[in-house]
């Protein structure tokens, strides 16, 4: 309850896990919640690259949000698109999918907008490379792949035929060491016997990273151990290799001895970087609110906002210390607003920090090695798979989707077989540019 | 081998039950295999209605049919549009996905194109009623379907609202019925606790039939036990009612005793009828073969073109006696057309005539009941759901999609979830018409 007795009202935008988690932290709180985001789904965008190389369907990475909070009988989701926030009115005005437009009054707010593909000031590379942040992203990219090997197939020229064998991925943190791993995976494993003019093992997988190391955030010894893994499954590994340029036809690297170096290819992933949603900037010029140079909103301790202590910012968007724009800091930024709320609707209005538990960053490599780092512990190969798997299997939502995900990978990691390879009309690799552009 | 000594080819079109049955029984056959599709799946068509309800993925009914045929090392599939048949010069002339065209000759063919949506002259009807033949239309529904719900949760307008939740099925066959059982289901079941301004389970299912019977071809027992169990599920049955008009509101029907009606919906779903796809006039055009009034290619008794003993038209495409455009159909002869290539090769060119088993007909009306047609018996029920279990399961292609849909079918009918509901940016409901159109 609000002190005037009308029953207080949350808004929530955004239902990644920054947004879920605080759902869910609120749902024996005597509040009423509003759950805004232009999908219908909780997206565990981690495990895209699955939806990507046709291991996992899309439903099993992003169930209906509605479905899982149905038992929260006092929130409503809203497919909408939101537009504008006003601080000082307190309410969020979206436009929903049908094209009216609605206004939602809030007494607290929290901001859980994510993150979009940033091209660091290149967008002509997005028509060229897609990025991989949402189910269209990951749709696109398996029309490419599977379709770039179809039309290798039928290719009679031999510089267009290896063009659409070689795979380039941009990129060098987790996400793009884990789709160079499993497209290597793909074409020498999941694809055996299925050409008779191509030999799919025969295709190239580049892994291309600006700095000098892979999972830089892992430490010196699992950057290695990546690198030498991913080497010895056939990935090309190029460090220190700036991307000046992308293009339908490939990739141009500058490498950090100044060589240049031209990679033809046909399909490129964009895993190079992220930046803050634009409601950074909005919230920047509404509440006047300080950007970090990603575009994240700088928060209090607490993850507020300053000035507006009702409104707050947490996961991708949000910038605090240095925290990174990982899943894991979403889940614990979502529910660290949600019960600051519950506690200051106890009256207790004490400014509690985040305190942040890193509990690790995990990378798969193939199928049974991986390199994780949890807690002290720096590991890699069979006992890191191991623990990716838990991870993995723990944090996917709801019980029906780890069961499949687990029935899918056993078929696909103890077998070979991909799942979800059809191709539809609107899907085949040549349709156009990724979606977004 | 051919006369000549060089090996004999035998190129297919079509990679749904006809062309696939007959490339399965070529296997051992001393040819060389070409089978041409324009899509790079085999599609379970009978289960189509599950995909578009949310319960399987597209990949769960249609795996890549170069991995269901891995193993057969002279056979090799190519993805491609047919253009053109030359019957004179024994070729196949195609346009591949990368635009290239290719030409290929055959010693034997077997056409097996299928069959097309129909709408009885009313082409004006396909923008505001999707038929289901092809995944991108399964796709397309699953959107209208789930949008629907989406749209109507956030719709003022009581009238916009109650069309947004009135789903209108056009076609009493086995496809109507099961598409108008399952979206009654979804409703009444799936969606339950989903929503907080609207309840799913007052939306409206409403099936037509323009006949005077549901699934005419399995006896009036059945027919009646069919409309019984739907009216019970809470399904409007209107049969004598023909479809007058289908527009982007609604649909207009005029009855039997001449009385006119107009169902405002969002959501229609064309179940009522098809035709052999346009291969079939390509086919009478070049070898003065006959098309019945469905545009099927009229064949000698052993499936072959008449004047043409090394063209064989199979499947939906194919009109022999009274067959019906059924899965089963389709399997049986285009695995006798395969059958007599061995036997012609083998020297022995007696005619033998396609000798139809008919195993029966089918029709799902919701978890746990069925009707089922298998030889002299007529069952409805729980009996015949697990006649259409068993049969389903038996066919489904590949261990693994038999595993993967019957866990599905486990967590749909016992449970209540639906797994594949996720909506991306192009098949949310208002992305425009139907595919094809």
């Amino acid at each position: 309850m609000n002190e005037d007795g009308t029953q207080h009202r949350v808004v929530i935008v955004g239902s990644g896990f920054g947004g879920l988690f605080a759902a869910k932290a609120l749902r024996t709180a005597p509040v009423r919640v509003t759950l805004i985001d232009r999908t219908n789904h909780h997206l565990f965008q981690p495990l895209l690259y699955q939806v990507a190389t046709g291991i996992l369907s899309s439903g099993q990475i992003a169930p209906a949000t509605r479905d899982v909070l149905r038992y929260h009988r006092s929130l409503r989701v809203v497919l909408a698109e939101v537009d504008s926030i006003d601080p000082v009115g307190r309410t969020v005005s979206t436009t929903e999918i049908g094209g009216a437009t609605a206004t939602f009054p809030y007494d607290s707010l929290i901001v859980a907008g994510g993150a979009v593909i940033s091209y660091f000031g290149h967008d002509e590379f997005r028509a060229a490379a897609s990025g991989m942040k949402s189910l269209d992203d990951a749709m696109y990219l398996r029309g490419q792949i599977f379709g770039s090997f179809e039309r290798a197939e039928s290719e009679d020229d031999e510089r267009r035929r290896a063009s659409l064998m070689t795979f380039v991925v941009i990129g060098g943190g987790p996400t793009g060491v884990e789709m160079a791993g499993q497209l290597r995976e793909l074409s020498r494993r999941a694809l055996q016997r299925n050409y008779r003019r191509i030999d799919p093992a025969a295709s190239r997988v580049v892994l291309v990273e600006g700095g000098s190391r892979l999972v830089p955030t892992m430490g010196d010894r699992l950057s290695r151990l990546t690198a030498r893994d991913l080497g010895r499954m056939g990935v090309e590994v190029h460090l220190g290799a700036m991307v000046t340029g992308v293009d339908d036809g490939g990739v141009d690297l500058t490498r950090s001895d100044g060589m240049r170096q031209r990679i033809e290819s046909a399909t490129k992933v964009w895993a190079a970087g992220t930046r803050a949603c634009p409601l950074g900037e909005h919230l920047a010029a509404t509440t006047g609110a300080a950007l970090d140079r990603s575009g994240r909103v700088q928060v209090e301790p607490d993850c507020s906002v300053r000035g507006y202590p009702e409104i707050f910012v947490v996961g991708d968007l949000m910038s605090l210390g240095d925290l990174p724009a990982v899943a894991e800091v979403a889940m614990q930024s979502g529910a660290h607003a949600a019960r600051t709320i519950r506690r200051r609707l106890r009256g207790d209005t004490a400014v509690v920090p985040l305190h942040y538990r890193d509990l690790g960053t995990l990378a798969v490599i193939s199928r049974f090695r991986a390199v994780a780092k949890v807690g002290p512990l720096r590991v890699g190969g069979l006992v890191g798979w191991l623990i990716w798997l838990v991870v993995h299997v723990t944090f996917l939502t709801g019980f029906k989707n780890r069961f499949a995900a687990l029935a899918r990978w056993t078929i696909s990691f103890v077998g070979r077989g991909r799942y979800e390879r059809a191709l539809t009309g609107r899907w085949v690799v040549d349709t156009g540019p990724p979606p977004g552009t």
